[in-house]
């Protein structure tokens, strides 16, 4: 695509075409500047298949806000839907309505809620509130959805990766496997959900992130074909690099001939005065070549090499090779403890694309509107009473156990305050038979998840650095109870209503089916 | 991310960072304007899971091609590298280096051959041709992944949707659950591949595709919430666009009220003189409404009205959908095939993400190196014979069979011509016990499968609209075998080398393995 032509793109019409033929209805129906709120949140945690998330880390709300500082409607983009026209050759869009979505499509006139990105976050929960003029804020689902689902995803295959990895160095390579320029923002997720460094310069740039990489097995191919060999590769690039040298040893045969090679040339590297940096595995059984790589370097006086693994690593194949390491090393007459400090993971395609899971379900529900300056609950119904969302203007809590542990999030109405009752009771949001009384005492901590972000569209938030949502991403984790953190089969994490929320939510779907029938 | 961020994260940097520290070990070492060929080819067709492709859909080069005209290194971009450092604080980057990189940068001296867009492709053969110094070909291989492999993934899938939906109109919605802006990209790709229209307006404008798309759940909840019902948002609805009115009947109850009300609202509209479209069922049993649907709208007086389905289709649950409307249609009185024509697919989430395979493994090798004024072949061994790529200058040539089928993809060397044969060999890539003898009255026609697109940098090839890539994919899919067409279990199109191509490539292997020991 052209730069122009992505300006057009990636502008305000970056949008399902669904959004301006309602925004004409509502603005023919004179509902087009009725206040209304929707909550965007997620129905369930990411399903890899075989595994499951637990917990998902919440992503994506800076560069949303980017795109609604800078989207708007030109008169082209105006002229270009005064020529949509329906099936019987009728225009589409009629000139008053289009002047007054001239005048009025921008994101001015929201306000927004949200959780912090970094933060730990569970299903049915609202992450971003959006308060404001019914069109606008109509307009904004399409956008808002493509910006937070996807950070989300990776933030959260990364925090997986990164468990699953002990934290031992994490890089995101995946930006040949992204989807198009979706890699960049999935290398931004998977910063702050736990990958360290990336291979992906650009985003690294503008992220003020180093970014890291070494060199291909084309790079010893070329060599190769031109009669220097793999060693003559290796030399080159220890000659150019000599306190950065770490070196790809699987082109032509991991043990039979890139690490001897590597021991060569980090020899020669020593006796210059420089430290070798390590070696990488890019194919193979990466658990048995990673001990026998660590044999051969330990052997050869070089213990605490760095030993990056890659290749189609996720977190299920980085708990494996670990786990393989910890039974087998050992009895090569190796540390296994130190063997796994030594290593470092790259991940690539499994990540950028959340392997076995490449979208999240993340929503945009239409839960109150105001009519005659009094807020009115909206409701969906839905076949399965789990996804009915839940209703009206409410405040999020996180509880924490007298561990300090999260035990539940808890959704309330607007003017409730739990932290001042003597007895919580947390309600499931759609089994009746479901509920869990908690005496105060037992409750360490509550806590409102949402922040005020935009106040009728001006900024009224500190945006956090990349590494501030980092830190709470960490500090969120560590308050999971260890049962949620697992990979496989975690614990289910309760989110639950107040009972007054629940009997708004329960009066809303009675009145809905009466009106139903 | 900011307008100005983005400038830099998708231009020339859009790269991984070793690409560059080997681009500066080239300079160094005197290669940097040595000419090379890489080959780009993915190893196998995207695997789903429960299914498999039998063939890919070839996307996203002109893309690529307008990424290469606007990529250029900056001044400003030479100040970031300079400012890279090691990990014992050296600079990485050295001058004379940068300022050669800084004239240099562009990819004005790369000439490309590449298989069209919207052609049937498989795996190992070369889908695109780079030759050119040394640098430019090797800075240009993460972007070439980036642009060409996402694209060549959705268009598949949704060739696999359009096959399964034998043919009915398919419309892509899924720009809320794509990657980030990769979603514009997957749109495109789509369209390329068998969908017919898409929601997402931005991109739709820029390919000239009118968008589509008609109301959400969230307008008949915004007039419920304000007592106007179901059937008021219906009655607005068709007031505003009487020739155009498609309904979304689920947001209560699919058979007791939207599809009901819907028939209320449609005779309505015949009296004023308008014919309705039809509905759009977004949940429950699709097979099961449809039926249920089709039969209240025929006894209304609508039997021809559109019914729309969508959440999450895929190509799996297309193909059970109209097999069960096949079996259980006659059951209720209705004529299967006419309901069957009455269908719509809308495909979001698992069309976007090209669910259950989220990514093709398409490489770029190096296959030949000029050394004096000769070319090299150039091999990388592998573990597993059959990842081992075709060395060296290739042809590509497509062989169809008595019928006009396609039967095979042939790659020889640069100077065979095995049109000129009075007999092809055909031989396995990597097993020798496998090969196929075809006497030349067996076989219609052979053509050649590359297209000359860049000639040291300029544009040397009319680019395709995206209805000539349509054409192209509608005409290479039905001279497919119908066995490779298959959703489960196709048959395993058969991707071979002449004999010459096929002992260069031993005799390769063979002193590459020699150099190793």
């Amino acid at each position: 695509m052209k730069e122009a032509q992505r300006r057009v793109a990636e502008g305000i019409l970056f949008t399902d075409f669904y959004q301006l033929t309602m925004a004409q209805l509502y603005y023919r129906t004179g509902l087009h500047e009725k206040t209304v709120q929707f909550d965007h949140f997620f129905r369930d945690y990411p399903d890899y298949g075989a595994h499951k998330a637990g917990y998902c880390v919440n992503a994506g709300l800076e560069w949303l806000l980017d795109w609604m500082a800078e989207a708007h409607l030109t008169a082209d983009d105006i002229e270009y839907l005064r020529g949509q026209r329906g099936r019987t050759g009728e225009r589409l869009f009629a000139d008053d309505f289009l002047r007054w979505l001239g005048a009025n499509g921008t994101f001015d006139g929201l306000t927004l809620h949200a959780i912090p990105e970094g933060r730990v976050v569970h299903p049915n929960v609202p992450l971003t509130v959006v308060q404001g003029p019914m069109v606008p804020a109509q307009l904004l689902e399409t956008s808002l959805l493509n910006h937070l689902n996807y950070q989300t995803l990776i933030a959260t295959k990364a925090a997986r990766m990164h468990f699953s990895g002990r934290g031992r160095l994490l890089l995101e390579f995946g930006v040949r496997r992204g989807h198009d320029r979706g890699a960049n923002a999935g290398t931004r997720a998977a910063l702050i959900g736990g990958a360290d460094f990336s291979s992906n310069v650009g985003i690294s740039r503008v992220l003020g992130y180093p970014p890291k990489g070494t060199h291909a097995h084309s790079m010893v191919q070329v060599f190769m074909a031109l009669g220097m060999g793999e060693l003559g590769a290796f030399r080159a690039y220890a000659d150019l690099y000599p306190d950065d040298c770490l070196l790809l040893v699987d082109t032509i045969d991991t043990l039979g001939s890139g690490i001897p090679n590597a021991i060569t040339v980090f020899e020669e590297l020593r006796r210059k005065g420089h430290e070798p940096v390590g070696i990488r595995l890019d194919s193979g059984d990466l658990a048995y070549l990673s001990i026998q790589a660590a044999k051969m370097l330990n052997d050869a006086g070089f213990p605490n090499t760095t030993i990056v693994l890659s290749n189609n690593l996720d977190e299920l194949v980085i708990w494996q090779i670990i786990t393989q390491i910890r039974d087998e090393a050992p009895r090569w007459g190796l540390d296994a403890d130190h063997l796994i400090k030594q290593l470092a993971f790259g991940a690539g395609t499994r990540l950028i694309t959340s392997w076995g899971e490449p979208a999240l379900g993340g929503v945009y529900k239409l839960v109150a509107v105001c009519d005659n300056g009094r807020w009115v609950p909206a409701i969906k119904l839905s076949d399965s009473p789990d996804k009915t969302p839940n209703p009206g203007h409410k405040r999020v809590w996180r509880v924490y156990d007298e561990r300090g542990k999260a035990t539940a999030d808890l959704l309330s109405l607007e003017d409730e305050d739990p932290r001042a009752a003597d007895r919580l009771v947390l309600r499931h949001p759609s089994d009746h038979t479901k509920y869990r009384a908690l005496p105060r005492q037992e409750v360490s901590e509550i806590e409102p998840l949402l922040v005020e972000v935009l106040r009728e569209g001006r900024l009224v938030y500190d945006l956090p650095t990349i590494e501030d949502m980092r830190a709470l991403r960490r500090a969120d984790t560590e308050r999971l109870d260890p049962g949620v953190q697992r990979l496989v089969n975690p614990h289910i994490y309760h989110v639950s209503l107040t009972q007054a929320l629940w009997d708004l939510k329960q009066s809303l779907i009675d009145s809905a089916v009466a009106q139903s029938q």
